[in-house]
């Protein structure tokens, strides 16, 4: 799988007056069947867990985005590809409709895999056709196609972290693709980069696509505070599991300790021990742990109580992003990824900023996911995307290795409750100081 | 799908001298390919609920018990077509090693179907030449095969069962098959057979194959009884839930009560109101219900409230097995039978005989589930097929439309939780003479 | 407690024509009141679990039980104690009412103790009231009296089986009454006692009080069996425990190897080990086990799983009613029991008898509880007393340490389900003969 | 209950220098006693619910409370009442040692009332002699003894929150109290107060004893904001159920509208409508809504459908202490207040500040319970007081009419699950302005 051959950084253009949005559209849409190339019909019917949806569930569900918030809006007479699709893959929006129950997304072996395929080619034959009639997607169709590829993507991350979940509930530890593991490199040294206190900037600055919950862009007063330049890796969590951190609620938030005993936690989700030695089932099957490598996978319980261990604790999300903005998220800082795992950035010893911000594991902040101040949910269907989540979660920031390059960018808020581990979630540690 | 064509009566004949006995193998082995035939893969997979297994499941599993009961003992240096299928597809035999929950056989992606396929060609192999080798199975591998052809009955009827459960949970309501419905009969009036009181033989008397269960033959000192002529139709079952049987609970067993309150009960499984009018999700999809078919998919507690409701009772097994005898299993007792649903018996209005105690439904008796007095376990790993089932079920009677039906006899004794409805079982009235 | 002073025998008593029926009430409600002697209010109003029920409850429902069934039948003009209590203190009587939800029975700080003292009272007034109008109860009233009192005795054992939990509960380990442990004689060795085949009689023969459950009267053929002439004891038990019982699941029926499972069973319920030794929480708190005592509070899964590894089964229950014909169920066949825990029957090493079949534990047969053949369920409220609950329980027969003396006959069908052991259940072995 | 004799304000007195530490120290515990005063011992050892304790555990925690951080640290040679209270009455502090289990407190009738009151007698006594060694608590002990106090006064609210429920349960409806409902006041209109943006201060200040997790007082850079002058009545909350409020999922957060439905909600906790008619279970018994009262027993998700509702939103934390230091929080802000329910500020219709911030309800903010930047976990067991349950939880600020007046200061931070109700928990309206 090529990723980096088929998506082109599109950070610095503007969504509404995109030339090459058809282009974008065929491309994203093609990358998610070509994540499916390794899956077989019967993998990609199955659900691991309410949390997790199957993978032709994703193919199937995308489409009816489109064809519900641009086709079914923007094309006059435009026939559904089937009505029952309207409740079946309608995910959350009740300003839609009803909704196939979430935990029984698994149950629906029909539509086959072939019928939703041929529903993802009705959706892009029409939509390639809307876009033809004028040369362009007008005004707010732009707009609307573009929420749309960005949401493609992030169901083409969940559909990485819920076929991962699946394989990893099969005793035979199936692999998504072959990976040779390259010889790890030693992680650099952590180190702390010093922030000062003042008034800093948060949210979306404008240029390119933005999520409403980016938004309004604001001032926060901040303290001072220090920032490490590398993700926790596998090696030093492993020092806080050999000295009993599973064991020791006093490290623990209230809710994590009892998560933690009630679920037997006593490593990151996909580790096995097995003998003396620690393996992690990856998209490449069953490997031992590398050392070197960013801790993925964690709860923000987990987070918090090595953050704890470490007489530290997790950025919160200003801390981040105004750091991100400091260093540049221009795309020379992101590396080359693979589906294996989180990798190591290169070492760039003589360089003082927090390298690799994206691009490892998501990164989880202290921050809860709340509206920013001034925010404003939109007026549209497209209001309950994500308005009506802002509760109970936990914002982390970044991207992971499995998120699409262009997905990326410094104010973007992911957020997962704190028990959640099966998203590529990691931990970087930050300071105050004074 | 004429599966008569495929199977022949083997009632009469001895088992450990059957000359056709891989002939009959082959042919059971492949009926239950026929069976998936108008199934894909990805119908295959998914489990539908704990009860319920995946039709792949069924077909490893079916392969397993030849290979763990017969291969494995029988043939030296038999090699394991996958050594992690000794864990995968054992469903309950602890003497022969741990087992992969139950509940999680739906996350089972792979092996995919083609490997099962494989898995079951292997097996057949095998067989066919520990067979060839001698010219026919002897003494103790006769018996063992025979075992594993009844059982892979059973789960040929399993697979019909969780077929008609999934595509039950599937808001397109596909159909197994297409059937045309023909114009139903009146059901013959329902009419009342007297037997005396006496000492009764209840239980298998030799000849052919017989499950532990149905052992040993012994008397029973029963009272005079008259037993319905057929079962309870649709039509008459309509009466009940239109009188507020449902909401009656001077009619219900109190576990049964209560288990209708909490799960909503209004009608048998299956069964959905639009309007004013009943359907029924049946193999050949939505049908509108017919008031002359024998009602099916009722739970003991359902049985048991519209007898109270009748002012009748159902049979013991006892009684419903001196009827049995009585009238004669013969096969032309039996009917021709579809796998849409239940079908009324062509009337035999000038016989006096319980007509049809086979092929329509399984029958609810007032009967737990208990060993026969005298009954010994099995002392091998088989011990397990049976006895360890009796407690907390209650016995079911005759055989179904989708029970093979060289698989029906008298003596048969199926069993089911008090609360289960989804195997195709429906109700016989009995009541006491004095 | 002396509750032998208060009660006389009254088996050989017609209840129609008892010229004692008023002394009997005031007798067997002035037992129930002093089983509270040694609790406090707060010790009845608590429900130790959805089974159990506060203390007080039992108090305030075997109240309501004579004046829902006797006073508002027989009394012109009854005025209810409290309109609510038809509500709070109706257990399941459909046929009169709606229920509070069983599970929220420890909700109920009000009524306090007090007044359900004066409920009683005034309970007790009406009835001597009733029965002085006349100078006796007549007809049906003395049949509605009758059954009271059997009704509050089963009260009266649930009272203690209640408060045993309670405080097994409670790390205080209180005791419910001070009892010196006697030196425990050694059990008599186990014989068996042999009865041939034949057809035997079960079911109350007529002459004193019997429930519905019991009747009617009927012969059932039977093979040749025999009986252990004394119950398990808690060392041959431990010889079972220690052979690893309780971790070998071919000896378990499939439903209580998951049970067994899931709860984390080890050991009888009240059972605790401490370093190397076995203690039991009795009524009078924490003893060592004495091995020379009755097994009690095992579950019907236990008891078949012991009777599996000694090569026995537990006898039906005919094979138990019959040999408690045999030997005569005379009251000199009771012994003296204390509340203490179940007591070996004083050697008798000369007799040939099943000793003690009364008055130790109830004993679990092999039977489920079904209604006998030609059983009627009653047409009035009292027809909700026992038919509905003929089903998933398994028989229990005897008597235990807590049952009213008076309260205990042969053909006494006592139920549980096959999961619960805060009775007082025990084992009695059986075998074929052959 | 009077308890504004009892208390005297002790806001502006430093803790360690408190003369009157002692008399405060038996005022305190005094009060605890006296809300138990219409209470029997049955009434104080339910547990009507996991949330909630029985009155008898809350006097028993709080005395160990003294007993663990107080008598066994500072007094030499100090012999705990009872080791087992060590366990039992230990709520979730780790570093003291294992917990009995909360759900589970209900189960305690053993120590009973009695021995508790002489278990606080014991503690009492040991304090006060502690104190007149030295004719006062020096330096680390008066810190301890405050927290202690302060903790207490959190259990004086729980007790009666956890006996309103209780009584709720109750179909009998009983009430805590004797109150007679006066004519309720007309509401004032609702108004809105204007706050410029700007750098604001949020924590304590310093002076008078404060909570770890009300430090450390920073400065936090706001928007302009607009605050109701008053708490939504009972009248304006039902405008919104009469709207369907409780049926639009467009006005609830996702995870409340799935809560809402899971759990049936149609109005607030303790409503009830009885025909035509709503009524309110206060602990003065049923009561009709008064309209003019502040509606209470709101969770957050309700609160935050109601502001979507009226296109408002909840104030953030900083927002309200902004306000709440700007009308200063001087006593004679607070108003009498009653046990009954939630009372209307007297009108005071020519001022133009938010009235009644505290004694009412405590108010829902939008902020999440997570620590204040700079923020550090205390060393000691009292770390766990309030760090580890900074997850998951919203922040409510005020105090209710069940709150002591000297509990209340405006840098309180309360904190509840976002589904919890059984709190007097109201709603402020805030508004952005621009």
């Amino acid at each position: 799988m090529k990723r980096a051959h088929v998506e082109k950084p599109e950070l610095s253009k503007r969504a509404g007056a995109d030339p090459d949005l058809l282009s974008r559209y065929l491309a994203v849409r093609d990358t998610s069947l070509r994540l499916c190339a390794p899956l077989s019909p019967e993998d990609c019917v199955v659900q691991s867990m309410p949390d997790a949806s199957p993978v032709k569930w994703h193919l199937a569900h995308t489409s009816w985005f489109f064809e519900t918030f641009v086709l079914e809006h923007e094309v006059a007479d435009y026939k559904l590809f089937d009505p029952n699709y309207k409740v079946l893959f309608n995910s959350y929006y009740h300003s839609v409709g009803p909704q196939h129950p979430r935990p029984q997304r698994g149950l629906l072996a029909r539509p086959n895999f072939d019928t939703v395929l041929a529903y993802r080619k009705h959706v892009d034959e029409h939509v390639t056709r809307l876009h033809d009639q004028s040369g362009s997607f007008r005004g707010k169709t732009a707009g609307l196609v573009e929420t749309g590829l960005q949401h493609e993507q992030q169901h083409q991350e969940l559909m990485l972290m819920d076929t991962k979940h699946l394989f990893a509930c099969n005793p035979l530890k199936p692999a998504y693709h072959v990976c040779v593991q390259s010889a790890a490199e030693a992680a650099p040294a952590m180190r702390w980069l010093c922030y000062k206190a003042g008034v800093r900037w948060l949210g979306h600055e404008g240029g390119g696509f933005a999520f409403d919950n980016e938004t309004p862009r604001h001032r926060v007063r901040g303290e001072a505070f220090a920032l490490a330049t590398r993700l926790v890796s596998n090696g030093e969590y492993l020092e806080f599991i050999e000295d009993g951190g599973y064991g020791r609620p006093e490290l623990w938030l209230s809710d994590g300790w009892s998560t933690a005993q009630t679920s037997g936690w006593q490593a990151p989700l996909y580790w096995e021990k097995r003998g003396d030695r620690w393996y992690e089932l990856t998209l490449a099957g069953l490997r031992t742990i590398s050392p070197h490598t960013p801790v993925c996978h964690v709860s923000y319980y987990e987070a918090c109580a090595y953050a704890a261990w470490k007489g530290a604790r997790l950025p919160t999300e200003v801390e981040w992003e105004h750091a991100a903005q400091t260093i540049g998220a221009a795309e020379g800082n992101f590396l080359e990824r693979g589906l294996l795992h989180p990798t190591v950035a290169k070492q760039r010893q003589n360089r003082s900023e927090p390298q690799q911000l994206f691009g490892d594991t998501w990164e989880w902040t202290a921050s809860a996911y709340l509206p920013y101040p001034g925010y404003r949910t939109p007026a549209s269907a497209l209001g309950e995307y994500n308005a009506k989540f802002m509760c109970n979660q936990m914002v982390l920031r970044g991207g992971s290795c499995v998120t699409p390059r262009s997905h990326i960018r410094p104010s973007y808020r992911n957020f997962f409750y704190p028990q959640q581990r099966w998203q590529f979630g990691g931990i970087r540690l930050a300071r105050d100081l004074h």
